[in-house]
């Protein structure tokens, strides 16, 4: 896990077609109010999006702009992802194309 | 398997060129009515498409819109798709290229 | 081997540049009438064209129609193709440009 | 390697870029009419074009034709094509970017 | 690890799509002033932009040109990059693509 | 090593971007008249150009022509290249790109 | 390291994009004089441009000019590149887009 040492995470610009995903912890507590113990938690793959990228250019020199904005809800892939820790927090920068949806609720 | 807490299918809008599909289950009965163990079920390869992505811009900027449509009825691949559980339903993302073939009957 | 629940393999229609083919067994029997058994059948690389898909879109957006069309007799290649199963016959999904050659007779 | 049951090779036709080639045999006698076991005898990456496929569509859409014709000798690459057998006789499906070299003599 | 026999890094001029890189190090004292061992300090992934180069010619004969500058301060992958070493001092090279996000702080 | 049962190299017309090289043997004398032994003789990664393809069709359509002509003395790379025999004389089968330098001298 | 029976090193003309380089070798004494044994020699990843290749054809056809000229001292990468030697002197021939910086002093 990579460290930032900035002050808050909105002073990061992700580059590229790359975006800054917080991932959404599932209920720390079961429908009838058992705390779960960290390792039973099923890991959620869903997170928002916090910051997004200008987009990459393609091999033909023209611009792809990220399908997603800020604020979107999104279904994350299991794996990929690069982790980032700005003070106590954990984001994750994926690449757009490996975003699978968005959660339109 | 990752799990989403959205509350229903039909708020999950796939990304790019994915296809968001469930598969039909194999008959839980032998047509002379005895009940299959769950392991002898045979695997079907059959889906149904809940919904389906914008497409994908390829590599010269333009954009290559899927080749199925929500509702068709599709041959499967053995393997690949990303498995998704929304509340005690599974469905699977697949890329559109990886989708064989659609059964219209 | 996948199995799919149509009625009928007119149902199934390719997608993309993917070819349906059905593959041509070896004759059971040598020609002074021995029965061969299963094993020792010479594994025949032919098949019969069932069904085509419209094509795939190349990497600059342009449709590239498959070489083949339905009925041709066609040399397969050893390796490669998705089997699935309808019913009690089974048939293979290759790629157009997997397929070898057209046998002309 | 694959058998086809078709009755000559006449009625093979190569798909895309794909050449059919017939290996020669090195002299099966040393110019002192020895025998040579057929262990020792040199493998010749030599073979003459039977027939040849219309070409492939590259990415651009364009059609590159072979650069080879029916009846060329051609010099073989040690390893690569697809081996099928016709009757007793053997022959070898290349890509026609596989060849090395045409022999004229 | 790579010695320059430079004098200053100011003489180094990035090629094509590199940026020169000088990594933040994690402060070697607690808030509380205790001192942390090397080994304890968690790598940052943060960097300085020291300089850039003029950018790369992509596959169309487009120069495409970085999207960092001298000054920015950066995300860094937590692996690639060429570490080069000028007197004591120590950079690495990164292609534009590593780099992972500007800190607008 | 590949035979070819050509009566003459210069019947050889290689194919695509691939140049027809024959490599020049180190001096099997040091300069003081002494007979090196084979095995201590360096392997000089010289040779000289004996034929050249017309060139291949790039991505584009567009044919891209080798550049070296017969006669050429080129520094060649220490692995790769198709090694054929013709005769007792041993060539090789290089595809253009391959060739690091010409050598005027 | 493949040798080259070439008279002087001005007559090797790399091909395409390589660029002949010249390793400059770290001091052979410390500044206090004393002799470094060859092992202890720190490998400096710095060398002279000898020689530039015309450029190599990108996948569209546009000639895509080296971006150094002979004279200029570069930065090496760690790995990568061609040893050659003529006579006694050793040369490394690079893909230019292998060289990471210019070093302007």
């Amino acid at each position: 896990m990579s460290s930032i040492a900035a002050k808050s995470v909105k002073s990061i610009v992700p580059l590229f077609d790359r975006v800054l995903i917080q991932r959404i912890k599932a209920n720390q507590k079961t429908s009838s109010g058992i705390f779960l113990p960290e390792k039973s938690m099923e890991k959620l793959s869903e997170g928002t999006v916090i910051a997004v990228g200008q987009g990459a250019i393609n091999k033909d020199g023209k611009l792809v702009v990220p399908g997603v904005k800020s604020g979107d809800r999104v279904v994350l892939p299991q794996y990929g992802g690069n982790n980032i820790k700005i003070g106590d927090d954990e984001y994750t920068l994926f690449r757009d194309h490996e975003l699978m949806a968005i959660i339109n609720e």
